[in-house]
């Protein structure tokens, strides 16, 4: 009988991080299409994209149910740590999702207007927070805390990338008074993408908190400056 | 004992909200000192608001420790969703600590350049968003259902002047070019508010799931129209 509910909560436990993985891969592809639609100005894809974010948003109400049932399972220490930070895996996951939606739905207003050559940068910052998303989601399902670290000190690659083409933006809206409104979208989008960029870093903590607890993360570079460009 | 374990267990879960809702009385603060310093032009203030948010950041790491042990005494039904519910508000008052902070950090960005006029809307959508805060705490603490979909519900209206302000910092920027890069700022730190009315809102629904489960919760406007301005 004992050996029957370990084995039982292994299964649950194995569906969980398959539901999260699952989630998490449709994130990425969600952002990786947002970015092909800002591309291809195709307003019936971003449409998609957006109707899309709704699968990902139920799958985290599935990966809730499963961290209840396991948690009335009453588990101890590691286990217990595994299924907080399924929770908040899931609800990083979650906002992924939702910017990839946003980046989506601010291309349909850029394409209103006609084509920037500005959206290229936007490209490159995209395609680095895909690459840390399915890198952080492979460190998750690896439970691999030194992939995780790597990719949260990769994080500092995004902001200077973002930081850079925040700039960018901001020059050539000064330049083109007749670019200010496209270019705002530009800035939200490429915002939105810095911020999936953080919440990968978040996911990196929570592979961290599930193998070592609180003990403190290691130091790492933070280089947004956009926060404080003048 | 059994009576022992029953009280300990209350005192625990008061614990819990007291933490949860201290953790969100500093970031309503927090929020609230932000604007005040944006108005004053205070960078040593905005810098206090800048490390003060660490202090909101070690009580989500508490209320987290507080939910691992009261998760150790297998709750059921409602008492099991009040502490995921728990955990997700904590997240959400982190997060909207992080934008008070980043409020905060914009506004010295923007007391490098002579005072804007435009100030004025970011006060007034930034108090709707005080005052969202501190009715989901309330309703949060009296585990009050109708006045959180009341919150819920008044979320349009930070969302209709949040778009109002953006287009209105448009216009700002096709008129003077020079005020470009502090609008960009503005624009930035009007939707960290907005976000934070958005938090409000998540906060609303986890009072929901804990009272009602995953029953569905009532349709409601939204407003935000700034992701399709043209």
């Amino acid at each position: 009988m004992h050996e029957h509910i370990v084995k039982s909560y292994d299964a649950e436990r194995a569906r969980l991080l398959e539901e999260t993985l699952r989630m998490g891969e449709m994130a990425a592809a969600q952002l990786e299409a947002a970015l092909d639609v800002v591309q291809r100005r195709d307003d019936d894809a971003a449409a998609r994209i957006i109707a899309g974010d709704a699968a990902i948003d139920a799958l985290e109400r599935e990966v809730s149910h499963d961290v209840m049932k396991l948690a009335l399972r009453g588990p101890m220490a590691r286990d217990l740590r595994e299924i907080l930070a399924a929770i908040r895996v899931a609800a990083d996951i979650e906002r992924i999702g939702d910017y990839a939606a946003n980046v989506a739905k601010r291309s349909m207003a850029l394409n209103t207007a006609p084509p920037l050559p500005h959206v290229a940068g936007l490209q490159h910052v995209g395609r680095l927070a895909v690459q840390q998303v399915r890198d952080v989601l492979a460190a998750y399902r690896d439970g691999d805390v030194e992939v995780a670290t790597r990719v949260r000190a990769a994080d500092a690659e995004i902001d200077a990338a973002y930081t850079g083409l925040f700039r960018e933006l901001l020059t050539y809206m000064m330049e083109d008074a007749r670019s200010i409104t496209p270019c705002t979208h530009l800035l939200f989008m490429a915002k939105n993408i810095e911020r999936i960029g953080d919440h990968a870093t978040n996911i990196a903590e929570n592979i961290w908190f599930t193998v070592h607890g609180d003990d403190a993360l290691p130091e790492r570079e933070k280089a947004d400056g956009s926060n404080t460009a003048t």
